[in-house]
């Protein structure tokens, strides 16, 4: 019953050339005391500098490319409290349609903001006793909106695997790709990208510790729910794999490492200081799985997908201020 | 007496070439929000990028390249609390010389530190009391070492230029460069490779209010001192322009202008919540120029050189925190 490839590199190559042009292609950075902490050279394909702050972009607008002139007209649906609600309202922007963003009446007034500034129609739901996935797919229906969901989607996952695709294309031979896993729509479009240029490639997940359904289901080879986890890393918040992203990355993906909160606050603070840019907790995993030594080997030439940089300034500095084991009761320069 | 052309296009054709494989080509940015802000395309040159996180790695290698063997091999000194410390004793290690720095007693621990690291020795003054030049030429006399001075030096300056020089050569046409102002070499070195490549191209200084000596200079057609600037931008707080990059300078800049400490900051928090770039306070002031709306006529195309972003969290967190008039007193996130 299941397609054994719903993603093929063919279809990430089309989904590049959909992107072209209004996708940025971002830069892969480099730091000399990167690769020294780390003992090999990385290779940082930087999302946070993505249209809407991170990659989630590539896969929004690629689905929503794709859509008939008459649903563009109708609309497009999605539930989110996070990137991909920014995603889908600019890639509905960018195609001449509308968008209405399914979101949690928690949501920080910055993320509602921003996607209502690209012209998206917002609607709340409780999130403690709604099921967001209903509530879209409920609206879609009635509106006779086309539903963009975040990760289960083939046309999501071919266009998350661009990052990855433009990476190899730019740098070369990698013996590694390390990659953030939340619902697992990135790295299921990274690795169909990688594996197919580079049947060689290791592809390497990182989730937060308290977020480790998908190196569960990994070693239980099948979807492992968990309860939904509480961490730092808000992107990777997910409690159950996706059905499809779980039956690409059952065949693709060699390994999951964890990386604890604390891994991951001290790869945003050195992100900031040695390289200068401004990487979201979820982002920040891939680093953090680098730099506190959690894969078994390191081999020569890495590349890493830092995922996403949509975080403000106040909790930034909350997130790094220095802790004495209390939560966020941490010290602040000058007190 | 004075050389009308001390340093020209070959000068920082020759400079480039010396750099090439040891300094990094910075990536230029572009955001379609600054665009939007700014009314024009932005081309951001990212020198927070380059080694040492400023561009004063350029000329600080530039010249001590060209020194001979014999002097390599009795060293080199530097006078400076900032970024210039750290690019003569990382400049010094890569020619497999030794760095004499002075510095300020009172430098924070993280700029001594971060100098020690490169393998230099610190000599330390009062900041009140001493004199940096004299205690500078002193030591260098005794020691028989070659002084790199932080501006004042045709090699400098010629490697200060190839920053433009890069982002010329990489976007084409600009009708303006937009660069920070505080002894002059970035800007002359800037000046010197745009008006050479580009004779159209207006050049645009940025000055932090308190600190605005190079503008007064220009206008007056001559040096003129001012009382130590109090600013956030530490790396602008000249009090005088130099003798050899204001004799540059008044050829070849078209016009300064000043922004305020908190247009500073906001251009800083926008640069971290929408480019996801850290920047220090004066690498952020071509960009505060531009949205504070300093300029006279907003040319289409626009180069920004983003001189440095040395900064730790706290102090930037403490900067770009919401004021209420009052000193560093400011809300935080969840307060």
């Amino acid at each position: 019953m299941t397609n054994p490839f719903p993603v093929t590199l063919d279809d990430v190559h089309d989904a590049a050339v959909r992107l072209k042009g209004v996708a940025h292609r971002t830069p892969v950075l480099r730091s000399r005391t990167l690769d020294a902490l780390v003992g090999a050279q990385v290779f940082v394909k930087c999302e946070n500098f993505q249209r809407i702050g991170a990659f989630k972009f590539r896969g929004a607008y690629n689905a929503a490319s794709r859509l008939s002139p008459e649903q563009l007209a109708r609309g497009i649906a999605a539930y989110s409290s996070g990137n991909h609600a920014q995603a889908v309202a600019l890639a509905a922007r960018e195609l001449g349609s509308t968008a209405v963003i399914v979101m949690p009446e928690d949501t920080p007034r910055s993320k509602v903001e921003a996607t209502a500034g690209y012209g998206a129609e917002i609607l709340t739901y409780d999130r403690y006793t709604g099921d967001r996935v209903a509530i879209g797919e409920a609206l879609a229906a009635e509106r006779g909106l086309a539903l963009i969901p975040p990760y289960e989607h083939p046309h999501v996952i071919a266009g998350q695997g661009t990052a990855a695709l433009e990476l190899l294309e730019e740098v070369g031979e990698l013996d590694a790709l390390v990659v953030p896993v939340g619902g697992g729509g990135l790295i299921a479009g990274s690795a169909t990208a990688a594996k197919g240029l580079r049947p060689g490639i290791r592809v390497i997940g990182v989730e937060p510790e308290a977020g480790d359904d998908t190196k569960r289901s990994l070693a239980a080879g099948e979807r492992v729910s968990i309860p939904v986890p509480r961490t730092i890393a808000d992107g990777q918040a997910a409690d159950i794999p996706g059905e499809l992203t779980f039956s690409i990355n059952k065949r693709l993906v060699d390994e999951i490492v964890l990386v604890s909160d604390d891994e991951i606050r001290a790869a945003m603070r050195l992100a900031f200081e040695r390289l200068k840019v401004v990487i979201e907790p979820s982002g920040a995993t891939p680093l953090a799985a680098l730099l506190a030594g959690r894969l078994d080997r390191v081999p020569p030439r890495i590349g890493v997908i830092v995922s996403g940089g949509n975080i403000d300034v106040e909790r930034f500095a909350e997130l790094c201020a220095p802790r004495d084991g209390q939560e966020s009761a941490g010290r602040r320069s000058g007190e």
